[in-house]
């Protein structure tokens, strides 16, 4: 039997009522002849309860205690699913992650799946059962302890199961219908996109595009799981949602397949710094102690051996990235004029494959940019990628125009 | 070092709050010098919340999952109760049922444990873990599923434990400050046990003195487990609450040592049942097979071949009870007049192992209701237990009356 994996977000299994309605999509599958592997999640709103119980008691808790106390909303969701299941009269059993196993490492809160052995629930399909509910998140550690896979660990648990049981596809039913080429709430023409690359999909999810976590996409690229996200709240068709697949996979494609924004950025310069061998170390090293999450970083042309050195970071870690500097400062590390952060910034992004084989996307970027008056403060690029920092009062009109431009309403 | 186990119900643990103080009653035992095997309850209403959502979504549910989703409650309360103890510096850490494990028969929602090998928790003991704490209610089948032992489960979670344990001690923290010598509600002159006997309690606990669950008291009472009843909301001395024990422990006790009442008890009469060998088998096994929990049964002397067989069981199974008879009647086993059930009665008992070699407890009794007015409907009597089914508005009179004149308000 060829065998599905189906993933249902909180939102998507909150109330009995919604549960139900998963486990009819579910009842479609196994009806076409599917041997299905459901991941769920907690129910919306437990995890958070849980996590807030934990903080409570002890606010420098024992990851270990976290863990178990806070994977158990995925058990309950698991067996309310099989329950479900079994009275549509289709053969289901819940599976916690030890029982599987689900094999992770010890790095408790934050674990990685090392192993999926497909035996015991192969066996279990072998012997007629038609659906095997997972609870997602969780795993069990070389010690026999539960562990669990950090914030949206759900999908990663999906994508893995995917890999190990060789399934046609991963589906992720979620709370909205797809992948855009923009947030439909800023620009009204944004598009759905039928088909993403691996790359795109990242590229687009860590910048903010919140529906898939990003370890899940790296793995699902990896392992070449097809990835689709789609809508739990709505009739859905084979065609339904976005497939995240490899490039191959996708037949023609705009040179443009998104913009993103990132609406939490600062632009921090550190004017005049000693421009020598090693000074980029000198700076980075002390603000990755730090904590500081450095994205985008511009080094001036240097000039009678000093430069000025820009980054980008998230508005919540400058004060963090200003004492590391001061300090690198005063240690003797570095040395340089002033730190300058604008906090009034936005980041704005173009992503897609497409521009591997086109030039002028750059190009065309900034020139409807500057048709619209938008100063350009900094600029990166990567092979699939162009990000700018503008100022924040002319992001939404950014991204407007460039979606406008790129005509991304259109499909390819 | 000596162990010592506490169990914490429901209301014991129903807040961070109320986890905290039983924690601090767990680190005077620590202090003392015990290694401590807590065993926690869920916090009150989540297990019921969860039994809800279980009926809801599957009225005929599969109990394997019904274990699956409901033994989530007891996980939660045991990583908090450990993070607790880890707050107060003392080292601890958290168990579910198949970590231990908790190994017990497949007969999901009312297993029964079979094994708790102690091999893992001495380890983590003898590397300076001073508590484990252990989520009550639940274990593993032989098959790798989760079980639950039926309502009330960690009472005998923790009796099973102090066994396993060779634990000096069983001490169940609850809602109540131990064992009365009847309800206090309905005699104000109700007196706190200081000891009973195993059997005594038995008897009590099967009559209605919700504090203990049986089985926890018939573990106890073959393993020789001290067991201790005592309430978690005021402080404690070492002499607090009800010590239950073997007889042998109790130096002096009264003849009779407590009075217990149960009041949805059900007399249900058979008039003229041809009286014949196997008549008894006849009748009450069609009853048993209904699930029609039968007490107290008394036959009338047999007049010209026929007779009255008189029986009670609970008010809500008359309806079942009814139909089994007149089915058993169709068929042709059993040959009767009338079925007369009377609704309006209530069981009154005493209770004592001084019975044993003290004459004269039943003559007393009946001379006390009598004095009072109270007919008495049917009579059983056991060696350390007399019961009475009287009319129901007389309860109350007939439990006061009885308290008095056994003089129970005075200790021994």
């Amino acid at each position: 039997m060829p065998t599905l994996v189906m993933k249902f977000g909180g939102t998507s299994v909150a109330t009995l009522d919604r549960i139900r309605r998963a486990a009819k999509r579910v009842g479609v599958e196994v009806a076409k002849g599917y041997d299905v592997i459901v991941i769920v999640s907690a129910m919306s709103g437990k995890t958070n309860e849980l996590v807030g119980w934990v903080n409570e008691t002890s606010p420098l808790f024992d990851a270990r205690e976290y863990d178990a106390v806070v994977s158990s909303g995925e058990n309950v969701t698991a067996g309310l699913m099989a329950l479900t299941l079994q009275e549509m009269d289709i053969p289901a059993r819940s599976w916690q992650g030890w029982q599987v196993p689900v094999m992770t490492t010890s790095a408790h809160s934050a674990a990685r799946i090392e192993d999926i052995p497909p035996e015991n629930i192969n066996e279990k399909f072998a012997e007629g059962m038609k659906v095997a509910v997972v609870a997602g998140f969780q795993g069990v550690s070389p010690e026999g302890r539960i562990t669990t896979l950090g914030r949206g660990g759900s999908d990663t648990t999906a994508v893995a199961f995917a890999a190990a049981f060789d399934a046609e596809r991963c589906d992720i039913y979620t709370d909205v219908d797809g992948v855009y080429t923009t947030d439909p709430r800023i620009c009204a023409d944004a598009r759905k996109l039928d088909r993403i690359a691996f790359e795109e999909m990242l590229e687009l999810a860590s910048l903010g595009a919140k529906v898939l976590q990003t370890r899940s996409v790296e793995l699902a690229m990896r392992y070449k799981v097809k990835l689709r996200v789609l809508s739990s709240f709505e009739e859905q068709s084979d065609e339904a949602g976005t497939l995240v697949c490899d490039e191959e996979d996708i037949m023609e494609s705009n040179v443009v397949a998104g913009v993103a924004y990132s609406r939490d950025e600062a632009k921090m310069t550190l004017v005049s710094v000693a421009d020598r061998p090693g000074i980029a170390a000198a700076i980075f090293s002390p603000l990755s102690e730090a904590g500081v999450n450095v994205d985008m970083i511009v080094q001036n042309i240097s000039d009678d051996g000093r430069t000025d050195m820009t980054f980008s970071c998230p508005t919540d870690q400058v004060a963090r990235a200003e004492k590391a500097m001061e300090e690198a400062k005063t240690r003797g590390d570095i040395n340089f004029h002033d730190l300058v952060a604008d906090q009034a910034v936005a980041k704005i992004s173009v992503v897609g494959i497409g521009m591997r084989s086109h030039t002028g996307v750059a190009a065309k970027m900034f020139r409807v940019l500057s048709a619209e008056g938008i100063n350009i403060k900094v600029i990166t690029t990567s092979e699939i990628k162009i990000s700018v920092l503008v100022e924040r009062k002319y992001m939404e009109l950014a991204v407007q125009a460039l979606h406008e431009a790129f005509e991304l309403e259109k499909a390819a």
